[in-house]
């Protein structure tokens, strides 16, 4: 049997670009990837912004400079952009796909971004659009929301999708120190970039949310902006609160139905039961939870980022790209269910933790308490520690309205004797066995 | 568009028969169901024991009691076997399998007996065999090792595969009540069958050890008999020992490379640290933990039995049968490398857990250490607990080869300072961050 080669261009070779490629090149592995994919895959062209550079294991007769053309090019296959960035990404992405070439790409701020338009145009020429690596690295997530659950009604997405961050608070969990120190380390041991903004402020989660949520619900990718809120303010108090109470401060992406059409979609710091399998999710791990109607909790565990992580997730999705070229057929990128609305974050309705920092005085408790009732928002457990300027009121609510919560936090920063608000996170609740 | 149906056929009407027969009949998932199938799905039969038992939600008219023949008829395009056993099953699956009919089942005693010669089959007459609710009930670890891990090196599997007994061990674990209390409250809530051997003694976690490894790694499937040791020797003092250790006692199936072209497959009662992503699987939840050379550690979690999530695990099989009949291909069943060989469990290295009941005497240590000396068994660290008749001994080695472990424990229970031979647990090592 002759089966022709599916030529592949690879446009990036930075930490998982040049992984990709010394997969593909492995020979102990070739028999294998041949059986997987039905067709020998051959590494045609590799676009790097600086063609000088010396790259181990990748021949120099591939490099290009010139992404663009390869993403044209009639001599190609498939196409995986790992060059990141969103427009000249994405100019790239379209060549391909407008032509029937498929794609496979680890590019979660375009799929954010322009995922709908891009998932249309591979549709409509008949090509692939894959992003595994986009969400949790090397765990394979996506395919198994696309395939193993196409048939469930999924109720709640969770995860521990930011390696960086869960980094952060872990060591603030398991060595009391406070943020900065913590941040310092990951900075220093590579965890974290020298500018940590798009991790610790959660845009990173914020995006990875948004694809979770598409192949779950059937939610739009077109860059809306979901509500968000970064691990900055997580302090080593509420750490140490959570730690006694019996929880653990998660950076959690949430993706969740609310009634019969409602999703609601945000990312921010979560008090998680330390028993909930999310819970003992360490270090740089990621991990996401699925609640289906049927299947009850799914989750998934792995590294979520580094070269050789992330390039098992891209391999993952070039055989099957591979074997659907060989079958001569293409898969359905996402469908869109035009009925759901994004719910407001305010109308979502959570427990929280919330801490005070207030003058060590009589009566504050009082006027605090009044502020919540008044508000509608019930409390379910109360702490009062610290002296003097070290006071603090730390709380557990019941259940309540965001917004409502909201607006007791507004009234209770204009009190006098609250100092500031240090935390307010919700708590998610619901013990797994 | 006029898409023909696709006939499903179900043998079997249990738990996870009506429930899948509720999930196809779903009004309110009718959209989604077809759009995942790309094809509308009909059940056309459901073959059952005893036809006069009344089955809410199951039209009485698709009732028969001739499963045989349901395999056999024209007017089917893909079986579900959900009948349990091995010869009658394996009658109705070649039936269908034969004729190019595809198959999906949730028989793990099936697939371990004669999944070689039941994949060739299908594979010889282009039909699809899925069996995901074989392994971890609504937990969709198979289709992630055929597709997203299809090109990866997996080097070893490790999974609690087996809800009954991690309850069991849970529950000791978590108030230190003995097997047999344990067990009988697992009894009481159903969660253990009146005859427990095949879950306690490990009989059905070797089964589905060997689905993975065949998945995984490319072992055969017929019927090989595996390493195996149930929990029926775990106490409460190895539990409580483990627990101040850092370690929790798990079920553990295991399947892993040794060397270039062995392969290890046994399940047994293990030490595991406490921080190891499988050590929070609580309860009756089962997952799968998996370390690939390139992808790093992975696992998937969820619910291993009931109705419901079994049945969404036959479902997403159903609806990969039906896109690939909608698309006129199948899949081909699992690869099987000629090169492997079985390692004989008492070749492999492991660290170990081991307990003595010894007479509470002077000199007793120095022989005992004396026989793990001679057989090259090194002490990493010992414990001497209880007095006069509670004498005991606790032992972790070093690394050390299994059969001079077991020369050491048989040794060991001649001498007569030695009662008896508590213990004889492998302890996996290796932190997960």
């Amino acid at each position: 049997m002759n089966t022709p080669k599916i030529r592949v261009g690879i446009i990036g070779a930075g930490f998982v670009g040049s992984a990709l490629v010394q997969l593909l090149s492995d020979e102990s592995r070739h028999v294998a990837l041949v059986d997987a994919a039905m067709a020998p895959l051959e590494v045609v062209g590799v676009a790097v912004r600086d063609p000088k550079k010396v790259r181990p294991g990748i021949d120099t007769r591939l490099i290009t400079s010139d992404a663009l053309a390869l993403a044209k090019s009639e001599g190609v296959d498939v196409i995986v952009e790992l060059a990141g960035g969103v427009e000249s990404a994405r100019s790239y992405v379209e060549a391909a796909l407008s032509r029937g070439v498929s794609v496979v790409t680890a590019n979660k701020a375009l799929m954010a971004e322009c995922g709908t338009a891009l998932a249309q145009l591979a549709n409509q020429n008949g090509a692939d659009l894959f992003y595994e690596a986009a969400v949790g690295g090397g765990v394979p997530i996506l395919r198994s929301l696309r395939t193993s659950l196409a048939g469930e009604r999924i109720e709640r997405v969770m995860g521990i999708v930011n390696g960086t961050t869960n980094y952060i608070l872990s060591k603030m969990t398991d060595e009391g120190c406070d943020y900065h120190s913590a941040l310092a380390e990951a900075k220093a041991l590579g965890f974290a970039e020298a500018d940590p903004t798009a991790d610790v402020e959660a845009f990173d989660a914020a995006q990875k949310v948004q694809i979770l949520s598409s192949l779950a619900f059937g939610t739009e990718l077109r860059g809306e902006l979901i509500s968000r809120e970064g691990i900055t303010g997580v302090r080593a108090v509420d750490i140490d609160y959570a730690t006694r109470a019996g929880y653990v401060i998660k950076l959690l992406g949430v993706a969740e139905r609310v009634g019969e059409h409602g999703i609601s979609r945000r990312a921010h710091p979560t008090l998680l039961p330390a028993e909930h399998p999310l819970a003992s999710v360490h270090g740089a791990l990621n991990a996401v939870f699925v609640e289906g109607a049927k299947s009850g909790p799914l989750m998934w565990l792995g590294q979520g980022a580094g070269g050789e992580p992330t390039a098992t997730a891209v391999l993952g999705d070039l055989l099957y790209v591979a074997r659907n070229k060989v079958n001569g057929r293409h898969d359905v990128p996402f469908s869109v269910d035009d009925q759901l609305l994004s719910v407001d974050a305010g109308d979502v309705a959570s427990a929280f933790y919330i801490s005070l920092d207030v003058r060590d005085e009589p009566g504050v408790l009082a006027s605090v308490a009044g502020v919540f009732g008044h508000n509608d928002v019930s409390i379910q457990s109360m702490e009062q520690s610290g002296i003097a300027d070290e006071a603090r009121l730390s709380f557990l609510t019941h259940c309540a309205v965001t917004r409502n919560v909201h607006a007791t936090m507004d009234e209770l920063s204009k009190l006098e004797s609250v100092d500031c608000i240090g935390a307010c996170f919700p708590v998610i609740d619901g013990r797994v066995s």
